[in-house]
C-alpha cells in the first residue's frame, strides 16, 4: 500500500528558506511569486491493506521521527495499491 | 492564489536519505515500512486569477530553480483562492 506524508512548517514558524527562494525567484526575474514556504514529503511503500493500521503506523513515524510537532504539522495521506 | 509544487525523485534515482530514514524506523521498531522516497513541497502564494499564467510561471520556476531536472520530477497544483 502506497502513502504520502507531507511535513510542513506550522503557520508563525519563520521559513528563511522559503524567504531565499522567494528572493531568488526574483532575482531571476519570476515575478508575481510570494510567501514561499518549503515543507518535505515522504512517499513510503507500507505493508498490509488495512488502511486504519497504517495510518497509525504513518503516525507514529511522524511523531517520533519524520516530523518536528514542535514547529511542525503531518498529513497523511494512505491510497490502495493499484 | 495559492498552489503547491511538488518536487520528487526520478524512479531510479537512488535516494540514500530515504534509505536512512527507512533504517532508522526500523531500529525504532516501527514495522511494515519501506521504499522510504523523500521529497520537497513548496507552498506558493501567485499573484493573479489567471491559472494558465500561474501554472506558466511556476512551471518556469520548477525547470530554472526549484528542481534539477535531470534527476527530479516535479508536478504543479493551483487552487483558487477563498
Amino acid at each position: 500500500m502506497k502513502a504520502r506524508v507531507t511535513v510542513t512548517l506550522k503557520p508563525g514558524v519563520l521559513d528563511p528558506q522559503g524567504k531565499a527562494i522567494e528572493g531568488a525567484l526574483r532575482s531571476m526575474s519570476i515575478e508575481g511569486v510570494h510567501a514561499v514556504r518549503q515543507g518535505k514529503i515522504f512517499d513510503i511503500e507500507i505493508d498490509g491493506e488495512d488502511h486504519k493500521r497504517a495510518r497509525a503506523t504513518l503516525g507514529e513515524a511522524c511523531e517520533r521521527l519524520l516530523a518536528n510537532t514542535l514547529v511542525e504539522d503531518y498529513a497523511i495521506e494512505v491510497a490502495k495499491s493499484p
